[in-house]
């Protein structure tokens, strides 16, 4: 995205409907009984994120529906139907939100990261028990409010099949991901199927269950199922390019983190399949001890292979391929906005 | 239940209907891909169970179309609604063992118990991440199953809302039990509206879910559930009486672990009401060091203080009411397994 205007337009989408997803949030998640409970299963949703799954939920409804919600009286809580009857789309919205911060939790206690948006994660900010419960809470509340849309009872019950096989697939993905950890050699092929399983399909089921809910034609659940999975796996690759090529006050941490932690991306799967040592790139074996000109020789060597370009081109190629599943989709603001959101997911800086 | 003929009887109603459960357990969870992830999930699946749960929804399902499994040609698979249009109510049982199965497996990680069913927990067998996992997994399994009975879609969304909001109140149940280990006092009806969130409320849901899927009047579906809940408090503070009344061989465990673990249950907390010093009734920290002698003399200052009674009774009253729930039903064969079963969760051994 190399427009400034255009970056602005995107940022400000993401804005304004983080702002009503926040505050639906605190209405379908209220602090309940037992109050420390609820507390740590609302804490990673108000230490921040930028809302982006249920951001594209949102824009896909528009777009189904060829509705823009800030210039009409059309309100997500009560959203029209193909058949004219209202949906609380907002809901679904949610249920998706609510169960990407269900998975952080969970994945944070098995990849021992202590860190979550800036703050500390629940597992450390209570304890692993209360983690382990606060995530099961979240994964329950999402099912309960995706049940409560008001859609037609056929799509209502689809939408609820589609979170639940999500849900399997995402277990799938960090299953592998953490036995690719223990493998003496991953393909690149495996590691995009890892990555679609781990993080793309949530993304998939947030573009496509407002399709779903309002009642859209199989064709358009479908092409916005595939927008929410290629822009999805293009966004993984994206942040395993800036784990490297980010400077660290930007990012937030150690820049070539990854690399440190011997964790494998697509940028070092490619540079083992171009002969590079990459087990030899850095001597530092946590982030704190690795020196900046470590992680800088350790990047020419992988530019030098090509494997952050091949990584680049990849993203961007998922990225083209996502858009053009939108041209399913009715020519308005909504569906252009939504192609916006898929190449920020790969222009954002960190 | 005196009579032996009828606990016969129950016996063979239970096991017949396990044996069932068991195969479609292996067709509706099969060994996918990754294998150690599905292998873990499956793995307390496995290890054995009575499957009491999904007996109960398969018994409820008999009892409101008022046929009988084993003297006709109806099958579970296929199960005719009030409507006449068949529902797979065999996938409805399966998904409520499949929910019991992954609490148990979150709660003994939690609960720090290495056992489960005579064999290591999945977090001992395995490893804590692969555990948490596996109980995510079959998490969403459960839902996906049971998003596929085929039944009225209106009934379909309504069980899964059902299910959703009965993990809810589960997760809710295991904070308050967590929560009431650290507090100084808990008061009796505290603890059996904890029984009834941490247990209970799944005996509900396998008892109505059925009702509901078959598209029964709410009243049915109401009466089913308040079975469920009242013989599942029954059958918790039956468990409790059984810690400290049966012997070790026969329970498979430590005679009095609850007392020398610190664990709070309805005979404790009658017995502090009554001044009587829980706390120093045995010396032994671990269950390993206890002696029978100690056992038998806490034992005893817990029979005069008619806390055990108070228990027994308790449980009995709890069994006479979830009978009473049932007298909605049609006056047939299933109807009165359902009642002998609420009789053998407080009259089994152990």
């Amino acid at each position: 995205m190399t427009n400034e205007a255009t970056e602005e337009r995107v940022l400000e989408t993401i804005r304004t409907r983080r702002e009503l997803v926040n505050a639906a949030i605190d209405e379908e998640l209220p602090l309940a009984e037992p109050e420390r409970l609820y507390e740590a299963s609302r804490y990673i949703l108000e230490a921040g994120g930028k809302r982006l799954r249920p951001t594209v939920a949102l824009l896909a409804g528009e777009a189904i529906a060829d509705v823009d919600v800030e210039s009409s009286d059309v309100e997500y809580r009560s959203f029209p139907a193909v058949s004219g009857d209202p949906v609380d789309l907002m809901r679904a919205a949610v249920s998706i939100e609510v169960i990407q911060s269900f998975t952080l939790i969970h994945d944070d206690i098995m990849d021992e990261d202590d860190l979550r948006r800036g703050v500390p994660a629940v597992h450390e900010a209570y304890d692993t028990s209360t983690a382990i419960l606060a995530g099961d809470t979240l994964y329950s509340k999402a099912f309960e409010i995706m049940s409560e849309t008001g859609a037609d009872p056929k799509n209502g019950l689809e939408a609820m099949r589609l979170l639940a096989s999500t849900c399997t697939r995402i277990c799938e993905g960090q299953a592998l991901d953490v036995a690719f950890e223990r493998r003496a050699e991953v393909l690149p092929e495996e590691y995009l199927e890892m990555v679609e399983l781990k993080t793309a399909v949530l993304y998939g089921a947030a573009a496509s269950t407002p399709a779903v809910l309002l009642g859209a034609d199989e064709e358009v659940v479908d092409a916005l199922y595939r927008y929410g999975i290629d822009s999805g796996r293009a966004f993984q690759i994206q942040d395993d390019v800036l784990d490297l090529t980010v400077p660290s006050e930007d990012l937030g941490k150690q820049r070539g983190s990854d690399l440190v932690e011997g964790k494998e991306t697509l940028i070092t799967l490619h540079a083992r399949q171009q002969g590079v040592d990459v087990d030899a790139l850095v001597d530092a074996e946590t982030p704190a001890e690795v020196t900046e000109s470590e992680v800088e020789s350790a990047v020419a060597a992988l530019e030098e292979s090509g494997s952050i370009d091949y990584a680049r081109e990849k993203a961007e190629e998922l990225t083209e391929r996502s858009k053009r599943h939108l041209e399913v989709l009715p020519d308005n603001e909504a569906r252009r906005r939504l192609a916006e959101i898929a190449e920020y997911l790969i222009s954002r800086g960190y």
